[in-house]
């Protein structure tokens, strides 16, 4: 084992789905032996099952386990009270052992909103959770895939509203946070500006259909660069996202949720890995779910849980490093 | 020469642009010969100056040369009216030679609206030419890339006016345009159903962002299946695409245009070539515009002309020989 390798810390998540097997298969890679070491981090019970069922080894795997989870048997594919806890406790788990510096950063497996319902646990998901435990309220979601960046300046929201949601004020803020979130990945705008995509069809046509490009997006351009941030757009959203994509620019800020999703996921939906911003280490994820209808079969793809690990551990150290540059930050 | 292949004609575009390059290297190509007869429409002046400028050859070429197109002299990237007119003349005999089945079917290198304007002809594209000299009023756009086939239910709208626009009879009639469509492209949906996208994030997780999919789509999807066709969906935009793409659907009803056009031009640029449906010849078109900047140069990409040869070659035997049945098709 290298020590100079960042320590990822994978939670196996909700053990009736995919989260371990995933887990285990992806810590087992050699290509990610070479780049990471990966600290599984769950209850004995579910590791002991797991490995059983699925004849995976752990020989030679780093674990963590969670004391006092209690969470004996469980069924695959089931929403299941002490499965929604055992995952809990794993991110808990997790969290804890980050903000120790036990652990470089966190790559975490799918859960189950039901089974944490279940488990008396009414938190909505991942990001709420960890912003919970760390005591950093205002998270940044990105995606990435491959070398494609996708930041979002309104999730779920239904598309109208989201349309509506496009203000001066509310682009200005986005570009600014997007910049931002940019010094966390060590990523230096200076050469490569990041976009802006444009909100209508070929970015309104002049205002011939839509008028939101020349009423506040490009005036909160305009603005930003002035602020000294190196930013481009808006530009058309049906090519901006393959531009980032060969290089052309360091990321793109989208408008909307399915503007950014549709671009990476039908890009590469497997490599398509969410990050999580803001708290003092990097936590990325699969962008999958915890697949109840094959748990427990062995046949579970792992690439994206790869990938997860792969991309926590490029920018692991960066992470760490720009954490008080990110902290101080003002314009 | 291969007579057994279908004749694609390819008009040269505007003259001042890169599209007798392309159109000139793409019909020179092997790969091409192998499966098209590449029949290429325009004035000899044209065909004249540009071989002499970028020395491309024209020997074993099939030209139709375009007469009493008075082209004469012209500069490469700028807007004039003699090229405008050119590039209209070459459209309208390429619409003719397919009307009297000379050729199978056209791909169209790119043309500047200024340059029709300058020319008088204040038609605003292909399609609205085309539909003019076919006299086939309500054409069917739609994208493919690669084996990825998408449609739209609008287009050139703001997206605040798009999402307005979905309504339970909007969405109806777009899957019955679709299902017919896809006769003509020889599609057999029986096996593979094709799908429509959703509109909100995560189809609006049961209404808890957007009611459309609850209120419109899936009532207009249920009645279409009730009707015969086979089609599925909503389903969330952000998976759709990706899965048409692994062959999971055999084409895409996307409800807006940057919902179409993220997913197919993110995914292959290059190769996204646009398909007009409804004439009585299959019109294919690369989706790049005339690149004043780098035109009589030598140095334009003409991969996008080979695809929209190619797939026009793909379909111009089935889409002509499907065409009556199009015409009588009734639910």
């Amino acid at each position: 084992m290298n020590n100079t390798l960042p320590i990822i810390g994978v939670p196996l998540g909700d053990p009736a789905g995919i989260g371990p097997e995933i887990a285990i298969k992806a810590a087992s890679l050699e290509s990610i032996k070479n780049i990471a070491r990966v600290r599984l981090i769950g209850s004995e019970d579910v590791f002991e099952a797991v490995s059983k069922n699925l004849s995976l080894s752990l020989k030679d795997l780093d674990i963590h386990y969670v004391e006092n989870s209690v969470n004996g048997s469980f069924e695959y594919g089931k929403i299941q009270a002490n499965c929604g806890r055992a995952a809990y406790d794993a991110i808990k788990e997790a969290a804890k052992l980050a903000i120790n510096g036990e652990i470089d950063a966190i790559a975490t497996t799918p859960i189950n909103k039901e089974s944490l319902r279940a488990a008396t646990i009414n938190t909505i998901g991942h990001t709420e959770l960890l912003s919970e435990f760390t005591k950093t309220p205002n998270l940044m979601t990105l995606f990435q895939t491959n070398s494609l960046r996708v930041f979002f300046l309104t999730r779920h929201l239904s598309l109208i509203d989201a349309c509506k949601a496009i203000t001066y004020d509310k682009v200005l803020s986005g570009i600014i946070e997007t910049y931002k979130s940019m010094i966390l990945l060590g990523i230096d705008n200076s050469s490569v500006p990041f976009a802006v995509a444009g909100l209508n069809p070929h970015n309104g046509e002049h205002g011939l259909f839509g008028l939101e490009e020349e009423d506040f997006i490009r005036p909160a351009i305009i603005r930003s660069a002035q602020m000294g941030i190196p930013v481009v757009g808006p530009l058309p959203a049906d090519s901006v996202f393959y531009q980032a994509r060969i290089g052309k620019y360091s990321a793109v800020l989208s408008l909307y949720h399915d503007q950014g999703h549709i671009a990476t996921k039908t890009y590469d939906f497997d490599r398509t890995i969410s990050l999580t911003i803001g708290m003092p280490f990097l936590r990325t994820s699969v962008d999958h779910g915890t697949a109840f209808d094959i748990a427990g079969q062995g046949i579970a793809q792992f690439v994206s849980m790869e990938q997860a690990i792969k991309i926590a551990a490029d920018y692991a150290f960066i992470y760490k490093e720009k954490y008080p540059e990110f902290l101080k930050f003002n314009l």
